[in-house]
């Protein structure tokens, strides 16, 4: 084991690209990912998992077919599995995901946003 | 599904006790708990699990029997699975867990800061 925290600030330095997860860490068979979110995403849903969305800086909005949820700095949701859900971020939102390791940004949806997975920095 | 986000500082305002982890979410059956660490905690490890710990504010650090680990607000790291461990905060400092529900603050020690578990807030 390394003993060096790991620094979000840092990490999100890394990379600008919107909607692509980057993995810093692993427990168990979980991952952390941090993304960057602007704009409009896909409906999509997981179909075997929950997915939990803790938002670093900005706002960002998840619409669900029967309402939606607003989330700014300091604050988490937890989409519960099969739910569809459509994250949107007006300007850049920085987002930490936790979801079990090879879960797709995408769920079973064909989209051009669909991220490369496992993907770490 | 309740559309309702789960902010931090508002579940934090709930409570003041030291070394006593409170439940605020569920993913699959992991749990998501807020505590506030300061002073000196107990030597223990979790047999079956690795650790979650990120710090929203605040400084702490992680002491390991070969090294240690310093962690300030917007770190996180991963205690791995078996690996004893010995956290400590000079100031009060305010972290969010991610474990398996069901495990204890203090391991497998018998010691009085041994908290309730799945305690709620």
């Amino acid at each position: 084991m390394e003993f060096k925290s790991i620094n979000f600030a840092e990490k999100l330095a890394l990379f600008s690209e919107h909607w692509s997860p980057r993995v810093i860490a692993e427990m168990n068979d979980y991952q952390f990912k941090l993304v960057k979110f602007r704009g409009e995403f896909v409906w999509h849903d997981h179909a075997d998992t929950d997915e939990v969305f803790i938002v670093l800086s900005g706002e960002m909005k998840i619409q669900f077919r029967d309402g939606e949820v607003v989330l700014g700095g300091g604050e988490m949701f937890v989409v519960e599995k099969g739910v569809e859900h459509k994250p949107f971020a007006e300007e850049e939102c920085q987002v930490l995901l936790v979801e079990p390791r090879g879960v797709v940004n995408t769920g079973e949806v064909d989209s051009g946003l669909k991220a490369e997975n496992d993907n770490w920095i």
